[in-house]
C-alpha cells in the first residue's frame, strides 16, 4: 500500500509528465512503444518521477494507448518512479488494477452538459464510478493511489462559465467516496490566474491533509500564470507535457497541456524544489521531434535556454 | 502640461503597445509608414490608447524609426491617444522635445557591465542623462511625461543575477532626477513571478503616488505569469507587443515582448479594466502578417479565441 504523501511530498512541487496520456489523446501519429520507453527513461534521468502513461480505453478506438501495460512496467522498473493510468469505467478500472499501476485516475465533468456530451452519463453516475473505483481499490492487493479529476472545472466548452460551488460540491463527493486526492482541471484553458487561485484555495482547504493537483492547459497563454497562482494557493501537484504536446478537442488549433519544462523553471524560480534538471529535460524533446515531426512543440526554455548564471536553478 | 495620472489612471491597467519600437528593434523587414499608421489606428479602434512609436536613434543605423515623427503625429491626431518615444542622449532628447511627443522614455542599465557594453557609458552617466532630460522637459513648452526604464533589472545577459538593491538605488536616483515614473524591465526574460513581484512591490513603495511600469519579455515563457505578479504587486502600466513581435538581441531565437492581446486577457480576467476589445485587437495581427511575413507571431488568444460565453470579457 502506497501512502499518498510518500509519492507526493508536501515540501516540494511534484510535476507529472502527462504527455503520454493527455498529450497523445488527439495526435494523428504517435510514438512507438520503444520511443515511449526512451521518453520515460530519459525524463527519469532528468529527475522526473511522475508519469501518466496512458488510458484503459478500447485499443480499437485509441491505438495510442494499446501499449499502456508495457509503459506501466517500464515506469515500475525505475526506482522511485510512479506510474498513473486513466480508467473511465468499471471495465477500465479492473484492467488498471490488474496491470498493477501505482495510481488510477478517474474523471468527473464539472457540468452536466459536458458529462453527457463527453461520457454519455450524468455527473451522479460519474461520482458512482469514482465510489466503485475506491471500493475496488480497497479490495485489491496492491491498493493503488486513486485520484479524481474534475474536468472543465474552470470553464466549459459547452456550458461556458462554471459555478465554483458546483465544483466544490463534486470535490466533496469525490473525497467522501474515498479518493486519495482530487485534481482541478482547466481542460480547455478557460481561466486566468485569479480564478485558478481562488478555486484552488477552496479545494486545498476542503482536502485537508490530502494533496491537490491542478491540471492546466495553455490554450490562451495563461498556463504558466495559472500554475503560479495554483502554487500560491497551495497546490503541490501540477501536470504538464513535454513541449506542450497535445491539442484540445474543444478548441481546434489550441495548444495542449502546460509546457512541462517551463513549468519546472517556474517552480524552481518560486523556490519549489522539483528535482528536475531542466537542460536534460529540454533535450528529451528530440524524441518527440523525431517520432512526431508534424506535431507543434512549444516552450520558452527550449527556445532560449536557462538564463546566464542560472544553471544552478535546476539543481 | 500632461498630468501623469490622467494618462495612466490608477483604477485600471494601462497597456502600452511597444511593438513599433521594441518589436521593430531587431527585425530585418519592417512595416511601411502607412502600415504603421493603420496598425496604430486599428489598435486605437480596438481601445488601445498608449503607443510607443519609435526611437530617436540615427536613421542611418535604425531605418525602421526614420518615420518616428510621422507616427507621433498619427497618434496625436487620435483623441485620447498617447504617444511615447525613446531618446537615449541629449541630441535624441532635443529631437524628441521638438517632435512634440507626449512622453519621452529613457533607459538606465541595471548593471555596469551592460551599461558599458550596450551604451558605452557608465550608469552614473546614464543617470546624468536622465537628469538632463528632466531639466530640458522643465524648460520646454509642452512638458512631456518623462520615464526612465531600468533595463536588465531582473537579470543581465552579461552579468547574470542582479542585486535588487542596485535596482532600487537606481530607481531612487531616477525619481530624484524628476522622472514622472520608472519602468522595471526584464529585458531578457530572466525572471520568474516571485522575483518580479518582490521587486515591483519595492518600487511601487518607493514611487509613492507615481505609477510604476513593468516591461516584460516572454523569453522563457514566464511573461504572462510575471505580468500577473506585477499587477498583484501594484504595477498599473504594462508593456507588450501585438503577437509578441520582436526578438531579443541577447538571446537568439528568443521571443520578444509579452503578447499584447494575451496581456489584455490576463488583465480583464483579474478584474483590471483595459478598455480593449480583444477580438478586434487580435484582428490587427493581419497587418503584421502581411507586412512582415517572415516574423513569427505568438499568442494564445489568436490561436484559440476568447472562451465560450466570455465575449463580454473585452467590454
Amino acid at each position: 500500500m502506497t501512502r499518498v504523501q510518500d509519492v507526493y511530498p508536501d515540501d516540494r512541487a511534484s510535476l507529472r509528465e502527462v504527455g503520454m496520456r493527455d498529450g497523445l489523446q488527439l495526435v494523428k501519429t504517435f510514438p512507438s512503444t520503444a520511443a515511449k520507453q526512451r521518453w520515460t527513461r530519459e525524463e527519469y534521468a532528468a529527475g522526473v518521477r511522475h508519469f501518466e502513461v496512458g488510458s484503459f480505453l478500447p485499443a480499437s478506438t485509441f491505438p495510442q494507448f494499446a501499449d499502456v501495460r508495457e509503459i506501466i512496467r517500464t515506469v515500475a522498473s525505475l526506482p522511485g518512479a510512479h506510474g498513473i493510468a486513466l480508467a473511465l469505467n468499471e471495465r477500465g478500472v479492473n484492467e488498471a488494477l490488474a496491470s498493477g499501476v501505482a495510481e488510477i485516475a478517474s474523471v468527473v465533468s464539472a457540468t452536466e452538459e459536458h458529462s453527457q456530451a463527453n461520457a454519455r452519463r450524468s455527473r451522479d453516475q460519474a461520482i458512482a464510478n469514482v465510489r466503485r473505483l475506491c471500493e475496488l481499490r480497497d479490495a485489491s492487493e496492491h491498493r493503488p493511489i486513486v485520484n479524481a479529476a474534475i474536468s472543465m472545472a474552470l470553464g466549459c466548452s459547452i456550458a461556458g462559465p462554471v459555478d465554483p460551488n458546483e465544483v466544490i460540491r463534486l470535490v466533496e463527493k469525490c473525497l467522501e467516496a474515498g479518493v486519495d486526492f482530487v485534481a482541478v482541471a482547466d481542460t480547455v484553458g478557460y481561466a486566468g490566474p485569479k480564478q485558478v487561485g481562488e478555486l484552488t484555495k477552496a479545494i486545498v482547504k476542503l482536502s485537508g491533509a490530502k494533496p491537490v493537483c491542478v491540471h492546466l492547459h495553455d490554450t490562451r497563454g495563461m498556463g504558466i500564470a495559472n500554475a503560479s497562482a495554483a502554487l500560491d494557493a497551495g497546490a503541490r501537484i501540477l501536470d504538464g507535457s513535454l513541449g506542450g504536446l497535445g491539442g484540445c478537442p474543444f478548441a481546434p488549433g489550441a495548444t495542449g497541456n502546460v509546457v512541462f519544462e517551463d513549468l519546472a523553471f517556474l517552480c524552481e524560480s518560486k523556490g519549489f524544489k522539483t528535482g528536475i534538471d531542466i537542460e536534460r529535460l529540454v533535450a528529451v524533446r528530440a524524441i518527440l521531434r523525431s517520432e512526431m515531426p508534424d506535431e507543434a512543440l512549444y516552450g520558452g526554455l527550449a527556445r532560449a535556454g536557462l538564463p546566464a548564471g542560472k544553471a544552478g536553478v535546476a539543481a
